[in-house]
């Protein structure tokens, strides 16, 4: 049977390339980079020259670069780090509502520390509106965090108009750019934030490793205590491989962007189309341009999300149907929610994420796929049994 | 040159049979543990089998597991989650003088969270007194933090008899065991705490990977906001590889530790006994006997521990001269300070921490290179042309 992987929002493969780099260092080279001796010279050298490639990738000087054990804590670092730094100016921050939970979540866990939160809508493709964020602003506004991309419907957001009202405003303006870094084009500079998240397993790089930009000058509190690594910013032994991994991801994302985006879009572009041609009630979640290049999302009415995962799943193909992050919660997305999709409707989410391995052939096969489990599972559902009976669809 | 690794505590090697173990999630099993498809069935299945290894090594239940990014993350997460979940009985913690950075900062945190902190003195050998322990204690004392055992000098606490006074008085507590598990037995239900830190780079296992043990039934709020990994306690997704790897160092350190605390025992006692014979005013530190099988420390007068260990480095012999956390912060050592010693001491430290590839002749050639090496530096030392000139030593 053929295996067909369309689940890189989930995370990727991690390229060959970048295996090997790090090979050295599960190896011989295992010292501690904070060590004074040779064993952690290499060390050292490695994760300042993996810090160099990711900065080199968002434009950015790699002092700038702080590495994280993941996106998630990156975000959490950053929501919670600049806000606690910067509290003596008030306790307002502006977050999306459709943020990952790790940026949700960290906002509520300030709202316990004394901090006020607004939650910013979003349209019906899931776009925040910039005049949105600035009426939200108030005087003891401190921090925005809205991110670059969202993984679960693919939509771009208008981060440089947001940047151009908090610089105005002289506000922190972190973004969450875990779908977007490695992805397609990020430049610091141009974007206009004061703080950045990534992720190595969004762009075939390792597990296990994340890194926050910070603006030269922009102060943060650390979000763990410990010893001096990282400036000081994030203690604990630094993992060694899985930065070099993350550098090599880094510096082959910037050397094939281009290509890799041109193929993406392309397989996306197909999906977007031919999907909705070959089956009845099929919404499109997400801006239907402005869009990550890989990312292909739909509401397949009448259906549960998770039942067609099961199903093709069942004929070789991997799809998620929201954030593996909360996967095995099995709630209503709330980006769909956010959006204005009632539950039953968002409840039928699949994503499809391609890879830079994936092909036509993938697209045919997913597609041949696609109408015979609908079909079925739509055979079994009281909502569409329903909608027959009626008329009346769920939208 | 010959090359001798004595910086154990720093990071241990990877273990070839851990590596192999690791690679196949650096490579076909790249799925996202969450996702609900087969690329997350092997992904899931290959950590929840590392968090029985893991469970099993110290003799928990694997659900009381969590896997983190450090043993940083886990003394941050232990301290700062366990005094938040029980606040309401409370905001008094005690801790010891000679704790990791990561549990003494993250206590110092928790001051400006409106806590109380006390820390525990120690004796001359490092020593925590459970009485002292016991004297601290208050009607609002919600959680203690001593370590098992002390990466810069090798002392045993007494970990045992203070779990009796806490239960006693059912206050939570939690020890960092970075320094023990995987070296010696550990076992929890012996220990009788409530929480124990690990970390995979002290016993052979990778970088990047650590582990909380919370005993069922103990609250403790999350450091980290996200999604629902290791049951909604440490979101982000998981690192796979390190985890897997994490699990075999654990396997490994089970089926091999008696074997490695003879080989170990028998090396350190050499480099106990024979330093102080053929040096000149070298004081050892930390326990005489009851400290950790690879661990020699010393403190070699009228020098200073940093050029001594780069004089070594030229001869090929990798030692430090403390935590290597706090390795570029040029400080006298925290523990060194507690344990009575003056600065001028304590600034001349030395660790030799052995590991499972070391040998008798790795000894022969330390034990050889150090008198010529510090001979040299004393001949340039001031303090040393003091004390030749007054006959007065500086202790």
């Amino acid at each position: 049977m053929r295996r067909v992987y369309l689940d890189n929002t989930a995370g990727t493969s991690l390229l060959p390339e970048v295996r090997e780099a790090m090979m050295p260092y599960l190896g011989d080279i295992f010292g501690n980079p904070s060590s004074l001796h040779d064993w952690g010279d290499g060390a050292r050298e490695a994760i300042e020259s993996a810090r160099e490639q990711v900065a080199q990738l968002i434009g950015a000087d790699s002092e700038e670069i702080i590495f994280t054990g993941s996106g998630t804590e990156s975000n959490n670092m950053a929501v919670k780090g600049l806000a606690l730094a910067h509290q003596n100016r008030g306790k307002h921050v502006v977050v999306s509502a459709v943020e990952h939970f790790s940026v949700l979540h960290s906002a509520k866990t300030l709202t316990k520390w004394g901090f006020e939160v607004s939650e910013i809508p979003v349209d019906k493709n899931g776009v925040v509106d910039p005049d949105d964020v600035r009426r939200s602003l108030r005087d003891d506004t401190i921090l925005v965090s809205i991110m670059h991309a969202n993984g679960e419907v693919g939509t771009m957001e208008p981060v440089q108009d947001i940047a151009r009202i908090t610089i105005e405003r002289n506000i922190r303006f972190h973004t969450d750019a875990v779908a977007t870094v490695g992805t397609i084009p990020v430049n610091v500079t141009d974007l206009g934030t004061d703080a950045l998240s990534l992720a190595g397993n969004q762009f075939y790089g390792p597990k296990g490793i994340g890194a926050l930009w910070v603006k030269k000058g922009v102060r943060i509190v650390p979000l763990l205590d410990g010893g001096v690594q990282e400036g000081g910013r994030r203690p604990g032994t630094e993992n060694v491989p899985a930065i070099v991994g993350l550098g090599k991801a880094a510096e082959l994302a910037e050397a094939n962007m281009n290509e890799r985006i041109k193929v993406l879009s392309g397989l996306r572009d197909r999906l977007l189309k031919e999907l909705p041609a070959i089956i009845e009630h099929v919404i499109t979640t997400g801006h239907p341009e402005n869009r990550l290049p890989g990312h292909a999302s739909f509401c397949v009415q009448f259906i549960e999300g998770e039942s067609m995962l099961m199903l093709l799943n069942s004929e070789g193909i991997a799809v998620s149907s929201g954030s593996a992050c909360t996967s095995r919660a099995l709630k209503a997305s709330h980006v769909l929610i956010a959006m204005g999709l009632p539950h039953e409707i968002a409840q039928s989410s699949i994503l499809f994420t391609l890879g830079i391995d994936n092909t036509d052939q993938d697209v045919d096969y997913v597609l041949e796929a696609m109408p015979p489990v609908v079909e079925r599972l739509r055979q079994m559902s009281p909502l569409y049994d329903k909608f027959i009976k009626t008329g009346k669809g769920g939208s």
